[in-house]
């Protein structure tokens, strides 16, 4: 068997880790994107170790925070049934915002093995030892000559007894075995070969807002502009809002101006639609002078954060005809074969009044060093939640590379995605950094649409990195259930979005019912607030129940997370029913999803959810008190005067 | 907007592709293992395809053979309601044994996307489009540029129209849209800024062998030794095996020989377990004498291969005490502290007559060369086909790096692992290289147990790396429900075995309905083949189902395949039911699971097998031809005359 030099095959020149680590969990695209969680909420880490033979294995995970160079580490646990001893897991708990990092390191305990060994051997009442004990003698040896001080002195103590060929095989044995050498011994492990993942798995832990808020939508022009707003922040506190957002607050265009319901030609006086961005007054960075002024702006910021509320800017990148950068920046915009510039476009659809960039423009370079300067400047004035515009027509990449930017300064930023189309786009979106997500919820009315959508976001491994934001209307989304069911629908849709994600949003005018559509069939507004000022006042019939919700939300953890959700069967579709659990914390809803007639059902509550046979309940939207039980209770719901149960389990 | 010289993030030195191409499938751990393919067998690949916009996509699967530097295109289409607009899909069949690498390439079609949107205007009626044609025949231009030959001068001839001021819109638009021009551009794309998968996808094709076979296993001795057993290869070519499989053929060692029935001293003349491997006479790469010479072990391989069968001989790394590594290769054992070596031992067993190599000594590279020269004498003396013996006591990067080179050289080597220890481990044993492998199968009895396994082996994703081999018995097993069942058991684990598995095998002495355990309980065979000889004819009465169904299956496509397999409900769990398809050929198998009693039900067929609502089918078992139905169809079987229909559907 002489080496054959035609046709080496030379082992690897290092060492292979006998142990493999494999398959992590939680992950993105097998690591490719990183998961998501706010500061606070723990990673509960899975992998597969595997080792050939028999050997007693350890595993710890190790994690870092952001600059972090040095990696913590706990110990990890075999768990699982599932993948039959080689699924181990442990948790961590980042505590502040910014990129994190874990991965996992396992070894073959060569003492703990030998321990193993040595008791079976026990057990089968094997005499002759002295061969182990001396095998064992030099394993404790080893250990004490990694170990530091008391552990160090013990374990030495130990091997010199577990060595001792004078000593009974009882004495020696006992020694190797005592439980106080053993944990010392697992402190100072000897780790050679160890395996770890390949490449260690991202975790970005961004502001708690990415996560839960009651989002109110406003467009400031309908309030007396940006002090007009200010001086609605507490009442708007009050009901319990934690983010105001503002549709664009900056010069809009007047060439092309779009008049009310989007007329082609724009009336004496007309306002235009905001999202025509730009004017000779301004571009991105510049505030409109019928809003106010920066300081204004500035100002609005700043009284909000004290009310513990953040102003929401949009970011749509987007430019009116009248835009200073379409003659400061022509390269970075489309052209005609003529020279011209090119209006937007979606054919037959035209839309004269907005040009849009160049991404592939020559100077690409320029364009995105441009637009995170747009973002820096109002990070830098304190904007800490950018709601942006159909970022499914701009490049993927872009995003990532943008909001990485402003994250790695500002890891508390939250870039709010407006994407409508197909799902695996808004989940891309979310993927390459977007904190928060529009949703599908305004089109999802039947009991079977909400349980199979909602059970998709929290348990089909998206809520990981996608996180909704379930707004009831939009100035774009008047839906037809809305418009049909009237106030009972409104209230319905109400308590289904707060309770159902943790983030929720509500447009000025569903307060007030407003659902008066464009034409019949449209879900655009009549008289829409997008091209014309409203005289807006706080006091829609609708509010005091949204401050009732918003602070139900803010007093129990189990809706402040988009998992932990258990549909329940009503044996009646015009009922749904969810539990929703976090530690010490079970809040079970129930809805009436028939806006025209009461409805009655058993809401079949299951014993996975860990509950006691009976227990008791409070209504937190009436303060009654009820008994529930394990299985079925009978519950009768009205649209109008009883919608809703929102019932938290009383600790026994 | 001025840059901020103390905070820039600067974008990307290159463009990125705008277009994402992610989630390949079929995959194995995202990429990190390749997924197992014989050659004719196709690839069915997919991908997301995503990309900001509306643009029209294309996209292409790059795909090459071994040893290729260029790439084979095939295109691509969008496949998908799953995943709502973004699934790519094509297919390619390697026709080599090798090592397979595919990748995919899209990009967005800038005259495409020209030509849907001029496509939309016109149909709104959109009566300028001088613009629109003056961009057109631009892209065209450029088109044509890029083509060659008659495409050139084709697209080159609708450009000059098309950007013709003089004609009319119609005549343009027409010339744009002409069905031959638009085939002539897409033969040639401008790919400027296509995206790829972020790494080629591996697929090893490797021999027919590694997925279909029958086996049979013999211990040469029992036959007269290698010749004894080269006589009887027309025989067993003729019950329509593919692979012999001969337990060690080394000589074995003399030291702490185990006797009859495992006894701890041999007698006089006992032969020994041939897995205790090695004698003065030599270790793993020397026949042992009293079976014959090299030579006739070559005349073995070479005559069966004449019959199209194939030698498998076991690859057992382990050594007995008399074993010349232990005296040549001292270094590659592990040792005591008092310097002797150290037995194989499962406390509290013992197997003094086996001493394991240590993959983690010093010299391992040494080692792991010396394993590697074994494998290799055999594959030189023409040997294809190896049982490994207990690889999940040896390092799984042992294994990737051994079944690696062998394959760069051999890519029609198999191996098959034999371990029987928890899914994982089997699972991985699979990943890292191995052909084929041991199952669960002979402990597997319930319908809901066989529909179950045989589920995941053929549907979770197993099916792209794990390819199993049903061996109905082992000289280790003799299951309690053949004990039990008696022949009515073993002729319905047969049937099973061989329409189950592509690949099953068959232990000798089980066609003789042998059954008698060691001892009450044990799954050891009394006076067990392991440890004696015996005088071994085939003449069991089982050999002729045997024959009889190694010829429906060689017929048969769909049982050559672990996946297209189908359950069927019966309506009793005494009675399995399942179809198997392949292209051209749906073969419905039902078999009694009851040894006792006879057994009735209805077979379900359900629609999804696109069945017409009726049709004949064939036993194969017995010639009779039936008339069934999607839908329920009655049978009766009885254990023993009459324990399974193998139904190939007839063509209408």
């Amino acid at each position: 068997m002489g080496a054959r030099p035609d046709r080496i095959a030379a082992p690897p020149s290092k060492r292979l880790a006998r142990v493999l680590v494999e398959r992590p969990r939680p992950d993105v695209d097998g690591g490719r994107y990183p998961v998501k969680r706010t500061p606070g909420e723990p990673v509960h880490a899975s992998v597969d170790v595997i080792r050939d033979g028999h050997e007693v294995l350890r595993a710890v995970l190790r994690f870092r925070g952001p600059g972090e160079r040095r990696w913590s580490e706990v110990p990890m646990v075999a768990v699982d049934a599932e993948r039959a001893g080689v699924r181990w897991a442990a948790s961590f708990v980042p505590e502040r915002m910014g990129a994190w990092q874990w991965t996992v390191e396992a070894w073959a305990d060569a003492l703990a093995s030998w321990r193993h060994e040595v008791d079976r051997k026990v057990e089968a009442g094997q005499d002759d030892l002295s061969s182990e004990l001396a095998e064992g003698a030099l394993l404790l040896r080893a250990t004490a000559s990694r170990a530091k001080g008391d552990d160090r002195a013990l374990v030495d103590k130990a091997a010199t007894i577990v060595g001792d060929e004078s000593a009974s095989t009882g004495e020696r044995v006992e020694a190797a075995l005592d439980a106080t050498v053993v944990a010392a011994c697992e402190r100072w492990p000897d780790r050679t070969g160890a395996g770890a993942l390949a490449a260690p798995q991202d975790v970005v832990v961004g502001s708690p807002l990415g996560r839960f808020g009651a989002w109110y939508e406003l467009f400031p022009r309908s309030w007396g502009g940006l002090d007009g707003v200010r001086r609605r922040l507490p009442a708007l506190a009050e009901l319990g809002f934690d983010v105001i957002y503002l549709p664009p607050i900056h010069p809009i265009g007047v060439k092309n101006r779009k008049g009310r319901n989007n007329a082609l030609v724009a009336g004496d006086g007309d306002p235009g639609s905001p999202w025509a961005i730009g004017s000779p007054e301004g571009g991105h960075t510049a505030v409109h002078p019928d809003l106010g002024s920066q300081d204004d702006l500035d100002r609005l910021v700043r009284e909000a954060r004290e009310l513990g509320m953040e102003i929401a800017l949009d970011l749509a990148i987007q430019c009116s005809a009248d835009h200073p950068w379409l003659t400061e920046h022509p390269e970075w915009f489309s052209h005609r074969p003529d020279g011209t510039l090119k209006y937007a476009e979606n054919p037959p659809k035209k839309y004269q009044d907005i040009y849009n960039v160049d991404f592939d423009c020559e100077d690409w370079r320029g364009l995105w060093s441009a637009l995170l300067d747009v973002v820096r400047h109002w990070v830098d004035h304190g904007v800490r939640v950018f709601r942006v515009d159909n970022p499914h027509t701009k490049p993927l990449r872009f995003w990532e590379w943008l909001i990485d930017a402003v994250h790695t300064d500002h890891p508390e930023v939250v870039f709010l995605a407006e994407a409508f189309t197909k799902r695996a786009m808004m989940q891309a979106l979310a993927k390459v950094g977007f904190d928060q997500s529009y949703t599908y919820f305004t089109w999802k009315s039947a009991r079977w649409e909400l349980e199979e959508y909602v059970g998709e976001l929290a348990h089909s491994g998206e809520q990981e990195y996608f996180r909704p934001n379930f707004f009831v209307n939009t100035p774009d989304i008047l839906t037809e259930e809305l418009v049909l069911g009237g106030p009972a629908a409104f209230t319905s849709r109400l308590v289904l979005a707060a309770t159902l994600s943790p983030s929720y949003g509500v447009y000025s005018g569903f307060e007030h019912f407003e659902a008066t559509p464009v034409r019949p069939g449209s879900e655009e507004y009549l008289d829409s607030e997008k091209y014309e000022a409203k005289a807006r006042t706080l006091d829609g019939p609708l509010l005091p129940l949204v401050a009732h919700l918003n602070g139900i939300r803010r007093a129990n953890r189990a809706l402040q997370h988009v998992d932990g959700i258990t549909f329940c069967d009503t044996r009646n579709d015009g009922l749904i029913a969810y539990a929703k659990q976090a530690p010490g914390n079970t809040v079970i809803c129930v809805v009436c999803l028939d806006a025209g007639h009461a409805q009655e059902g058993l809401v079949e509550v299951p014993d996975t959810l860990g509950l006691p046979p009976t227990f008791a309940v409070t209504d937190l939207l009436t303060g009654e008190r009820f008994t529930w039980r394990v299985g079925g209770n009978y519950v009768r719901l009205v649209p109008g005067p009883r919608p809703a149960h929102i019932l938290r389990v009383e600790e026994a």
